[in-house]
């Protein structure tokens, strides 16, 4: 299939005029820390020295996972319809934190093992009621993967938004990220399985197992889009589409947690260039999140323990981004405010 | 003098009513981290069950230093005016950041070393124009710290807020709060001096000397009310009395970086039960912002690398704690939603 192309966003001299800018700002040289770095990268992305956090999205897709007949999650599987339909009522945190912090909310359903019907908010990108068990044959077809692909990248093109931040909802999928994860970055399944929504031990260590006969049967699953093809799911092939589809339109990716990641692992293996459109909105309590930020050389803005998805951590860090480019259009010059500069 | 009784927030009826109502939204137990540990705190001190951040606001306090005048800073004492001139007339960061984020804004003069005239806007508790040299004798009397301690605690007092927030501005005043970190905290004094505003690295070695040549003048300061009229300054003392007086009316207490927790070693040296109000913002930049919250225990909700002060750091914070109640008030619950529970 086609992957589009990245911009790259390096520019020499708008680097520069915005490190002016910054650094004529009535404060000391730096002394804004990682907003400082955000502006400029929002800047660069944006082409501009006035960059904007106008019109921010976030896209929130859910998927169902043929592992969860392996008994990978505290949860049923229902629970993935549910919770869309409580996205639908606007009773889950995402909607709370989004409404709280002005951000345009869309819910997809990219693989649902439920029919919703035609129903208003609610997307309709489904490829499959749910991906087939993993530790049985692929995830999905090839034909499936380059659909869900292919619905991401046009979806996020349709979309009037600035920044694009990313959620997730799906019974299992932190089995199927663990096991993205394994095969990407090579680490071994113990490095990348967590608890998910709250397993205990024995549930991890099932999990575990589980990831490890997966990735024996797909040990030729090597190239990005196998690797996907081979464990799923629909949501997350979605994002990573979107991801793309965003930088390519050059739109500031916000990511989230473990699954949203796993997703950027596969994008960026296609298009490394990609990652200079992400920002990391936080670091999650899901304990191979850190080791894949680490991999990706990602510093997230913030450290909360949450490991919620939904996009949550996005909606959280939206604030941040909104400073960052406030600071650069209405904070005071040295001249403009009449103080004096370092050693004057 | 006399110090407030702060009250005791432990209630273990209160603190179970609210686990209850936290663990029964359409989420994960635990999974949103830190956001349920605010939720807890900030509903205990305002004992309710459906805890708000209504009114937040951030006072920034500005003093002069009589240590400057070891040549301590990067910037000339002039700067601190300036700044506050740049605070009234909205161009300062702070100003960027409580706008955005819907805070209100008091700037206060402790003790600047500039005549302001009587000013929309400006506070005035000036308790004389900048604090004398503590190389030299004590920064303050104990008169001019226990005014300044007064007057923060009734500043407090007179704010209609529920969440009050801590800045300051002072040429010089990372050397004071130094000084009353090594003096209160008994760390040396290589581990409490950094760069302050952008020192060199000779700069900073000077600090350091000037640091440790004023612990020694002052060794028989011991008493938390004697190191803090040893060091200085006006602006650490008001923040202290604001954080006594604004712990006795309950008000949720937001830190900010390095010089704001300064004023908390002092203060909660004299009533270590206000610390069950503080929420810590960030963690600085600034080379001993990391100790002192160790030394204290705390945890800060974020780490950008800001130095700046002026509060920025709690103004950022804020949404963190609006998201922090917005969940407990607005999120549905797993019968309200009709969604599974763990292993329904």
């Amino acid at each position: 299939m086609h992957i589009p192309a990245i911009p790259f966003i390096h520019d020499a001299g708008l680097a520069a005029a915005l490190e002016r800018r910054i650094n004529d700002k009535t404060k000391p040289q730096g002394s804004l820390g990682v907003l400082e770095r955000l502006a400029r990268q929002i800047g660069l992305i944006q082409r501009s020295e006035h960059p904007a956090v106008a019109r921010p999205a976030i896209v929130v897709c859910a998927g169902d996972h043929g592992v969860t007949a392996e008994g990978v999650s505290a949860y049923p599987q229902s629970v993935t319809w549910q919770m869309v339909e409580n996205f639908l009522a606007g009773g889950a945190a995402i909607n709370v934190f989004a409404q709280q912090n002005g951000c345009a909310l869309h819910i997809v359903d990219t693989g649902v093992n439920h029919d919703f019907g035609a129903r208003a908010g609610l997307v309709d990108c489904k490829v499959a009621p749910g991906t087939r068990n993993f530790c049985e044959q692929p995830a999905m077809t090839q034909e499936q993967c380059e659909r869900a692909l292919q619905s991401g990248m046009q979806f996020a093109a349709s979309l009037d938004c600035d920044v694009l931040g990313f959620g997730e909802m799906g019974i299992g999928n932190t089995t199927a990220a663990a096991a993205i994860m394994a095969a990407i970055t090579g680490a071994p399944a113990r490095d990348c399985v967590g608890a998910g929504t709250g397993l205990d031990e024995t549930g991890i260590a099932r999990k575990r197992e589980v990831v490890e006969r997966a990735l024996q049967l797909h040990a030729n699953a090597r190239e990005p889009l196998a690797v996907l093809a081979a464990f799923g799911g629909f949501e997350i092939a979605f994002i990573a589409g979107a991801m793309l589809g965003g930088a390519q339109l050059r739109k500031v990716l916000l990511v989230d947690g473990f699954i949203v990641t796993s997703a950027l692992l596969v994008a960026a293996s296609l298009q490394p260039a990609l990652l200079d459109y992400c920002v990391f909105s936080h670091c999650s309590d899901e304990a191979g999140h850190r080791r894949m930020l680490d991999h990706l050389k990602a510093r997230p803005l913030m450290q909360l323990d949450l490991r919620l998805g939904e996009g949550t951590g996005s909606a959280l860090a939206l604030p941040l981004l909104r400073s960052a480019t406030a600071f650069l259009e209405r904070m005071a010059t040295f001249s403009s405010a009449s103080v004096s500069g370092k050693n004057d």
